[in-house]
């Protein structure tokens, strides 16, 4: 599905605006960082460009819902500042638990360019001592630290009311108890303190995931515009599907995908051991026996890697998880097409929208 | 000074109400941990006990300031719900940055006792294996993450004037600013980015712990006191010299303080090179050439460690912040002594009384 021409260009002046704005913050941020030296400066600094390099697909999600809504006449009518001021914290939310998940992982890079902590890193004056990644961890910690305040403190000076102040906070606490404890789960998967169940996975993805990526923004948009509860229900539901769908369809981009497109090491799940639904669903199958010995092997080679990736598509994995991302898909765009949902058209529009783009993305 | 036995005992009430506040705040989230299953509740549990187990000086110099200006019958009235949750959302910082600094420094004890991460990685299956740590760290990184968000929803539902709550975030903001920088700067004098110069170590050890330790809380109580600016301001500033005064004896007492008292590992600081105050005086003496090649040794031996203190002792660099701590002390006093001061008397005989407590503590 292609977009009209004025809708792809109102689509690149939100992003745009949302960009903008992230780099206000960023530069507000850094400016008042001046009174704690030039490494507190030049930190923010980093933070700034890592910040604003990514699709923001958060933020423009509730962004164009809210805009969905108006079109819709539903609802208040949202003042701009309020859309980009919301969109700022929604990708400092995304921001903070990016940190702190490459802290986590040990990551240095994202989307094919060195992230925060590798940035970091490669300004020490001895980039491969051990207190060159020391130092930068801890850069990743605390910038995480800061820009979770920072969704906080930005929520807390929106100019809405006080109603829609307490459920904001109240949502925010909900998503972040649930990023947190998908992402628990993560780490106990990888990690042999949970067993690696398909439920237990999928739960997982939903929580690490769906709810702060899309669920949250929606409920955010419809908090936004008025809405009652039901609608933000139903807005909940309908993202909770896409996410889930966004989370499995990553795990077999990370696995099968190109990595000239999606930037990331394309063995780092294998090595790992990483427990994805693709890991659950070949442990059940006579292939597992081929695929334990080299799975999560610190020195994966390339053939290996390769092997893996055979065994899991020949075993029916990618498949087996492909078939997952349709049915979310499938229970998503049921949800948005029923005709007792109190979602209205125009914002249907644009979670299909958002699902198209997410559809026919390869990274 | 002794205390009156009916103030100790107004002292010992409140702070077990305190301590029975954070315990309700965890058992709450305990409770709403069960939909994420048994290790995520079990992590809440050892997060209960590991946040009740300090001394609670932050929220309890908080609720006597409040106290005082009760007694001062100065401003309004405050609910005692209002100062329990208020010092709730005080020690949940504290809590925060406590956990973000042992994962920093790699510590898995705290008052003689397993932390957090000490404790979820000996309940790893094998407790030996790098996973334990891995998971135990992420676990540190995460409870943190929900501290921190704790203390912004604690403090949105106080039941405060709007005006009271924007300046109550304000200043939560403030803190979490200074101590980011102040640790940031710590870690980075440790990993040889930032020149160990005595000023930079200062404003450190001001910027990481007098801040949020000692001007915030107090802050805080004026702003929950109804009380004007230059009230705060002025608490502020007697905080911040008490505050940097008990870093310094922070410093003193880990090198040269009893180690059953204080019940950490009275080498650490040597071993991992800290820079204190201590070593930046030593640095500018002869007695530099002895104590350089052993500090920060990963292999310092009890030999070692003895020999640096005794060097750290002959050459003047413990006389010498002993007599920062007095000089810091004496400025505090003056502060609360100075006939123009808008604080209470009262409120100062709050201050005089955590000044001879901190100043009498060998732990």
């Amino acid at each position: 599905m292609s977009a009209a021409p004025q809708a792809v260009e109102a689509g690149l002046a939100l992003e745009s605006a949302v960009r903008g704005g992230l780099e206000d913050y960023a530069r507000v941020q850094a400016r008042a960082a001046r009174r704690y030296g030039p490494d507190f400066v030049a930190l923010w600094e980093i933070a700034a460009q890592t910040m604003t390099g990514g699709k923001l697909v958060r933020p423009l999600l509730m962004a164009e819902a809210v805009g969905g809504f108006a079109r819709a006449r539903s609802g208040a009518a949202v003042a701009p500042a309020t859309v980009i001021d919301t969109a700022v914290a929604v990708e400092l939310l995304h921001y903070a638990f990016v940190l702190h998940d490459d802290v986590i992982d040990g990551d240095l890079m994202r989307r094919g360019r060195p992230n925060l902590i590798g940035t970091v890193a490669a300004q020490h004056p001895d980039r491969h001592a051990p207190a060159a990644m020391h130092w930068a961890t801890t850069a990743g910690i605390l910038m995480g630290d800061l820009a979770l305040s920072g969704v906080y403190q930005t929520f807390a000076r929106l100019d809405v009311t006080t109603q829609q102040k307490e459920r904001l906070f109240a949502l925010l606490d909900h998503a972040i108890t649930e990023t947190v404890a998908g992402e628990f789960a993560d780490v106990g998967l990888a990690d042999g303190c949970l067993a690696p169940e398909l439920g237990t996975i999928l739960a997982m993805s939903a929580n690490k995931t769906a709810t702060y990526s899309f669920a949250w923004p929606l409920r955010i948009a419809a908090v936004l515009a008025g809405q009652g509860r039901e609608v933000e229900e139903a807005l909940a539901s309908a993202g909770r599907h896409l996410g889930l769908a966004f989370q499995l369809q990553d795990d077999v981009l990370s696995t099968f995908g190109d990595p000239a497109r999606h930037g990331k090491d394309p063995d780092s799940d294998l090595r790992e051991g990483k427990q994805t639904a693709l890991i659950a669903f070949a442990r059940i199958t006579p292939a597992w026996t081929d695929i334990e010995p080299l799975l999560g092997c610190d020195t994966l080679t390339d053939a290996h890697a390769n092997a893996l990736r055979a065994h899991l598509e020949a075993c029916g994995a990618r498949r087996f998880v492909e078939g997952l991302v349709d049915e979310s898909m499938g229970a998503f765009r049921d949800a948005c097409a029923d005709p007792s949902s109190p979602i209205p058209p125009q914002v249907r529009a644009v979670l299909a929208d958002a699902a198209d783009r997410l559809h026919e993305r390869q990274s």
